[in-house]
């Protein structure tokens, strides 16, 4: 082969790998965010949570996930022969540009990152073995067919393509984020609100994290991945235009992130007197979901404001959902949900539809209308079986405990006096 | 274009923009250093002034501090819209050898930098709005400028250009951390101590970190972070000369930190009589920032040296300020300003001004007299400004309640029991 | 030079420094992990431990370990100029494809891996600098002279050596893993049980770390770094062959890890009756352990499989060594020895020998017991002079108050309330 070729290659497949160890971290990332984000009783749980959801993820994205979202016709037939196929020997077919390895390693951390998005929003109350059987369910076959529609051109499935309708999602605020959100939001209805947190009288108690350092932690963790998240949907970075691409996601995922967290820091201000730090924190990660959708075509400015818009929302999305009572201790639903939709819908103020591509408001809302959906209700359907099988609720004694000891068996923290 | 050129493009693209996230990094690891180096009762806000400054600096270099350090005539007529131009499309100029993106994004993150400084040092006392107003002024104007002077040379305001006077500061031991510093120490002038710091009979109290396992994290990160910090400063990476260039730096920081650790290790055990973690982790950071002036020139065996001798000077700084009556929570005055001017002087040691650049002693103590003055004097009237409209120390009922609860509203770790 | 050649070489040192830093990041992971599973009173010197051997780690590579382990005979007359010759000017030689003192950057952080691996199975009853004269020894010594039989072709030491043999460990399961358990291992034996660990009936009390939050985020940081750890063992990255080989690396190293992850969850409910947090993560670790003597040859599902073995087996090695009241707080004996030796055999399963490379398991086999008796009988010699010398453990009335006082100075948490 060509040595230009060989490097041009090389470069996009290091590229790919070092994004895709970024969106990696990320698992990390909402580890640690929603470890800060419970009580200190909780904590085990939800770090056993999402370890073991980020291994779940991989490994049944490989089994048959990643064959369904992106597979022709012959990867549906035997998924592990397939991956073995084409992944195993990491032997480049004639066309490809870069290590289809590397892609694999890339699509699977986006899953994990999916399914992190519902751990959050379930905490403190849900059985952990449930948590782990939706878990199976939403990585292998609900995530995988909503994005064989949407980026899985060659798969089979994807014979429905929301492209073809002005459908444009650059690294997934609907794709991933949203999709999330919506099984987490099936998951919170029927699991129903934490003990305590909505009084008789329609009062809202608050119930604070236990370690903000680990939240704020984690949120620096996720705005640090996200540049792989975004940066490495770029899909190339060997050509003057391509790393141009990637160079103004970067920029344009930080300022995104930066305004968020501004504007939801000034909101939070003027609405509760104080500077509230978890408002902050899902501030910058409603910038980084709201910009998600499209962060190679506004400028820096546009960027920041998109972000700023995405910070003010999540706060009032936040206060709302509390009003349905429905409790999501991390905010989950609003950061990546309802901020995620906002993200779909910005992406044709800067990048409208033309014959290259690009995205309509129709089309938007249409692509959101089909993830939501679809997600949410095969969710729905897969969290009521799971109920009615083997229950999705911890006791309420458990609950009081502390699930830390009822499904781990160790307390987070066993040589800190916690209070009660 | 060429496809060779194309290629060597990318590369330092992308190269750019892992440095800049490895710097971006470097926000989380000031944040968890300075959250466990304070008292549990100063940490939520702490965190906060660092998420929030972080964010901060990242706006206010887009609006206009860029545009000030490094644009020509063109930009400060209209700084914003020079940026999108610039900025926005990431079309590359004839004449770039990189995305202007890139350039941008790692530039940024430098600002971030030296304000993450000033947080620590004015910990535990300050009134955070006052704080995030300081902020403001710092990365829009106060840094720029002086960076204008060093770095910018295609600044209008460049004119004037340290560089002709034997002055070389590679990746900002003095344009990036003792300005940091100096901005510190004008604010701790007028704010004073913490309550309780400084007996009645001239005793020095020790008021140790509340959580330093966060606090190795955070050292950890910065360590980690210096790469992309030092490395990036090269500016290119595709040609052999560069490669080996950034090879060496990578190679020479990691060389003087460890060497800062070890001395600090050492000279704290024959002072204190044992093994003190904070001043290790002291160390370490002034060991980077020793290093920082320039990594590039050195031995492995010098930079160990030049990293001891920060670790060293660290230690006896901290005990002098304490002695002076300065209260500097974290240490981040004698980390980033004491070794910083070191780092500045040590540059003529092994980069002796030739034809071809290189620095002299006088150059280089012109360089920082210039830096610490501009910075320090401004700071000190922009703080005296902030202090007479809005105040900028809480009372002193707050302050022994803790600033959590009077500026943020949130208990940083609301479910353990905190000794009073 | 060629430019094609030049953009090689960048992006093959580029590439070296990139896995380098991930690999140092492993340095706060061992921190951060060892940090959790200790108890808060021994939390601050673990974290000194760890921080200190990462500098000892390079000080004492750079000064005569690098040159045991790959340098050629010149190298040993005279270490430091040698480095200072090959490193200081980073001029590369005629015959070098990338810099060389990105070759000792990625060298010297594995050298510090090996030497974490011991510091947390001596927790809570070592003499500090005890463990560090013995961290001396080891990083000098120990490790660069079994690493010149295996990967030092050019040492002068490696006229021995074990590829030779049909011995193959592609990135350190034997080398850097099972060498480092070794010596972890005679320390231990030497050092005793904690107090209170085994009763006088045989029984065996459960001692849990302090704080698992940072315990789940050391294991992450592990995750991402062993990215780097196995992925820049390939060495080049430039060609379409070893862009490949990199990518398969990526994917395998990740799905091993979750393989590891998942089974010991597993076994661990079935066991326990509980999902037990610290099992998963030591899972996780030993399913990369396992991966590591060779993650470019099996298929993602081998991968994950190979992963899952080493997820089985620390369980039950964690609890064997327990019954021989071998007592290793953390679980590193089991987690890098062990499975470090399971790593071994797995090589030929998938790389068998040929006349191109590959291994036996004979070869292993010679190999694992070469490494395995070296290191562990040298290093047993060594701790037991520094027995004699100085002593290696507390007294009982220091460990029963916690190390942290007494070797530092410092509570790792002293504004909490702990439980005595």
């Amino acid at each position: 082969m060509e040595p230009v070729f060989e490097l041009q290659y090389a470069l996009d497949t290091f590229y790919f790998l070092v994004c895709g160890a970024l969106v990696m971290w990320m698992a990390a990332g909402f580890a640690m965010l929603e470890a800060g984000l419970v009580r200190a009783k909780n904590t085990t749980e939800i770090l056993t949570k999402n370890v073991a959801l980020y291994a779940i993820s991989c490994t049944m994205f490989m089994i048959c996930g990643y064959a369904i979202m992106y597979g022709g016709p012959d990867g549906l037939h035997a998924a592990v022969p397939f991956l073995d196929g084409i992944l195993g020997n990491g032997v480049a077919e004639h066309e490809d540009t870069y290590a289809p390895s590397a892609d694999f390693f890339f699509q699977v951390v986006f899953v994990a990152t999916a399914m992190s998005i519902v751990s959050g929003a379930v905490a403190e109350r849900m059985k952990l073995w449930s948590f782990f059987a939706f878990s199976i369910v939403m990585t292998a076959f609900i995530y995988p067919m909503e994005g064989s529609w949407t980026w899985g051109g060659d798969s089979v499935f994807g014979m429905y393509t929301l492209g073809d309708e002005g459908f444009s999602d650059f690294a997934g605020s609907g794709i991933v984020h949203m999709a999330g959100a919506a099984a987490a939001l099936a998951g919170v209805l029927l699991l129903g609100a934490r003990k305590g947190k909505f009084g008789p009288d329609g009062k809202v108690n608050a119930i604070p994290g236990a370690n903000l350092p680990m939240a704020t932690l984690g949120t620096f963790i996720l705005w640090l991945g996200w540049f792989g998240f975004n940066g490495g949907s770029v899909l190339a970075t060997s050509s003057v235009d391509n790393a141009n691409a990637v160079a103004v996601v970067f920029m344009n995922t930080n300022a995104a992130a930066a305004g968020g967290l501004i504007a939801a820091l000034i909101v939070a201000r003027f609405m509760f007197g104080k500077a509230d730090l978890t408002m902050a924190l899902n501030g910058a990660l409603a910038g980084l979901v709201a910009i998600t959708a499209e962060p190679s075509t506004p400028t820096p400015l546009q960027a920041t404001l998109f972000g700023a818009l995405g910070g003010v929302l999540v706060v009032f999305s936040i206060i709302t959902l509390d009003k349905l009572k429905i409790d999501d201790p991390v905010g989950a639903i609003s950061v990546h949900g309802v901020v995620g939709f906002l993200g779909l819908m910005l992406v044709p103020v800067t990048n409208p539809l033309t014959d290259d591509g690009g995205a309509s408001f129709g089309g938007q809302l249409l692509g959101a209308v089909t993830i939501f959906v679809w997600v949410f209700v095969v969710s729905l359907i897969v969290w009521a079986i799971i109920k009615a099988a083997i229950g999705i609720r911890v006791s309420e004694e458990e609950e009081y405990e502390g699930v830390d000891i009822s499904e781990c068996g160790l307390e987070a923290y066993p040589d800190f006096s916690i209070k009660s």
